[in-house]
């Protein structure tokens, strides 16, 4: 066992939490393009995104000169219920690959919805609240946003309906479960509580639903129902802004041993906890005053940032949101079936996309195998049981671990654990009856997704 | 919202984690009697023992001398991965029951187990490891313990058997799952891999099993098989020692602001958590420094402290065991079927029935449907989903905090939230569905159960 100055985990205290966000968007020299109006082919103003979301996180979303932006203590309030998160010297990790380097990681994973989404959900439903509203409506695939929308909505007494993926909601009963005990309406999409869904069960008579058509119905009940606004998890710039909480823990807890990370890893779905992640971190480096890698992981099987191009796409499948310039695979584009976790998202954060474009951003790849080698030798040694979408930062961070023990550089290495497996165990079930197999998508494969990037002119 | 000069959570530093564990019995004055040899109706011996148990813990087992007992180095590592664990100051629940009581609680949740059952698993694995033994054999029904067990033999390296109740094994697949990704080997019981297994398949084809049968397989196979032992999550007390880091840090970390409970509440199956809980606030107590009320909690369903007869009975169902004296509803006692989550053992931890026998604690009965509704308030305004088992210290909690309204007491509650309710969401559901129904024993039916507690000539 090496020395033990640095504990095995950093806590913070209240006093240091913090109390305000940090918009990156502030130091970057080039903005990421505005969103458009698909039907105008003109930017969004806030008019256009009032019907759909609350005030202050239009304002959030277009606010690009404050660096901090306050943290109101009604959420500080909730926050304390989970936060802060520890971060953790991975000494039984490092012990294990018997490397030179040093490994941390933030864990995100020690609320009830098992991931980091609760940062944002308490930001949104708290912003809601304020605003008068009654009611908020999201979609949810896997069920970690719904989850964690579904606590934050319990706490400042909110309504909520969920519209889940109905295929998930079968398969996934026990997340159903959670979200119904914190009070909200689970609703198996598609249904016949919206024109939208109504129109797809009449085309696709016994579908099983998808992402694309739980989020048009959830829009539609956001846009029809008094007092209701709709809420997103992950892609848009305010959400990347509300999880730099994790960042700007990891950075202070960090500070305190007077230790800058080398590299820093983050899984890479929408982007939105890399995003967090890094945030602060990668404000210095755009003033000059780091040189950190940043690396961004995302599946094999769904690689937006490594194979997609860089395009105005609509955010959703259903092609009912407004346009954004991101990294794209195509609103059409479908990940296989045999894709574990989440991550599958088709598009990325504008904000991730911009940075990766202009070169702050390095991006990696992986398959799933060696994604679950990783998680479960993670778990052995580290005791925590990994999300899969999480244990992409930890195959990459074992990777580079093991290249310094090759070369024996000594570097600091930080990353993102953003959740738990525990409702992922039927992926588990597959890796530990060996039954797992990656998918790598071919040219073609990817062509049929690019096809569906819509044209637009400039 | 009050002051907040006390946290929301109150966390140890590394430095501050107890280096002894707390053995209560030092300051018992009147000992719980000796473990009986069934055959011989002799007190058992160490030898008697160690075909069965680790060395070590036989030991600790029979030790009433030592108050503290030196927690190993090799212990505390692995204890850094998952503790310490926060003592909570429930700002939200007070506010929303308007109590002006003070609420605390300990919860042991955040690690993948998702119980308290870790700590004592971690001592087991290593002692079995450091006498230089191969593997280890357990039961488990719900699976909680068979986790916990699961994470430190992989972490210690050593080979784990579990038998899982078969009907377990096959509703609760995915817990099944975890124990697996940890390395374990799951055997549904019962198993043609025992002797007592088999007899069981033949005159029973077909059976779901029952954690009786499961105890059964897991000691023969431990004592059939080289350098291989059997371990208990519960009842014991060894089990009773290592739990008590769960009490040590919360009164370090509560005796930091200056806070003594008037009230400790904890939840009981076996009784080691609770014990775990109290033991150095019982100690303080049976020294005269304190007049806290200890009250253990059980359920109405399973009553053994508050309708149990103190007597010797076996601590199996198959009647494999020792003879332990404790409060008993007979070892043939089965809970209602409709009975949800853990806290279904027939008897009690002989140490904690002894305690109860000279009036140092309290105990209270619980009804499952007020169980859950004190679960669901308790998720919604303070974020935690609790297991079922942990509910019963949260009703009675709520119960004494709203007493305090009438009276205006101004009381410090502390109880123990020992985990979550990840895995028992099934009961959820019934609750969720206003299914739920309550099942008290009638006098005639703990009859039954009675009968089946053995004659012994004192």
């Amino acid at each position: 066992m090496k020395s033990r100055q640095i504990p095995y985990k950093i806590y913070l205290s209240e006093e240091e939490m913090p109390r305000y966000w940090y918009n990156v968007k502030a130091h970057m020299k080039i903005q990421h393009e505005p969103f458009l109006n698909p039907e105008t082919g003109k930017p969004c103003t806030k008019a256009d995104l009032q019907p759909v979301f609350c005030d202050e996180c239009i304002d959030q979303e277009l606010n690009t000169t404050d660096e901090r932006i306050e943290i109101p203590e009604g959420i500080r309030s909730f926050y304390r219920t989970f936060r802060p998160s520890p971060v953790v010297r991975a000494y039984f990790l490092e012990e294990q690959l018997g490397t030179c380097a040093e490994i941390y990681y933030k864990f995100e994973g020690s609320n009830t919805s098992g991931s980091h989404k609760l940062n944002s959900a308490a930001a949104q439903a708290y912003y809601a609240k304020k605003q008068g509203l009654k009611s908020l409506t999201t979609e949810t695939g896997a069920g970690q946003w719904g989850t964690a929308l579904a606590m934050a909505s319990a706490f400042y007494g909110l309504n909520l309906d969920v519209y889940m993926v109905k295929v998930s909601s079968e398969q996934k009963p026990y997340r159903k479960e959670v979200i119904r005990t914190y009070g909200a309406n689970v609703i198996p999409s598609p249904s016949d509580t919206t024109a939208a869904g109504r129109k797809i069960l009449e085309e696709f008579p016994g579908t099983g639903g998808s992402l694309g058509c739980a989020i048009s119905e959830a829009v539609e009940k956001a846009t029809t129902t008094p007092s209701c606004r709709y809420v997103l998890g992950s892609v848009l710039d305010h959400v990347l802004l509300h999880q730099t909480v994790i960042g700007l823990e990891s950075k202070t807890a960090l500070d305190k041993y007077g230790i800058t990370p080398d590299v820093i890893i983050g899984c890479c779905g929408g982007g939105s906890n890399f995003g967090g992640l890094i945030a602060p971190y990668m404000g210095d480096r755009l003033q000059g005053k780091n040189d950190i890698e940043f690396i961004g992981v995302e599946p094999a099987s769904c690689p937006s940032l490594t194979r997609g191009k860089y395009a105005y796409d609509f955010c959703d499948s259903a092609k009912t949101t407004p346009l954004a310039k991101m990294y794209t695979l195509g609103c059409g584009f479908m990940p296989s079936a045999n894709h574990a976790g989440g991550l599958r998202y088709h598009g990325m954060s504008p904000i991730i996309s911009r940075l990766y474009h202009d070169g702050y951003i390095k991006a990696l790849s992986v398959e799933q195998s060696k994604v679950f080698d990783a998680a479960v030798s993670f778990a052995k040694c580290e005791g925590i049981l990994p999300a899969p979408e999480s244990a992409h930062a930890i195959r990459v961070a074992i990777d580079e671990a093991l290249k310094c023990k090759q070369t024996g550089e000594k570097k600091k290495i930080l990353f993102g654990l953003t959740g738990t497996g525990y409702f992922d165990l039927a992926a588990y079930k597959k890796y530990n009856d060996g039954e797992m197999s990656d998918y790598i998508p071919t040219d073609k494969d990817l062509a049929k997704g690019f096809a569906t990037i819509p044209e637009i002119k400039a």
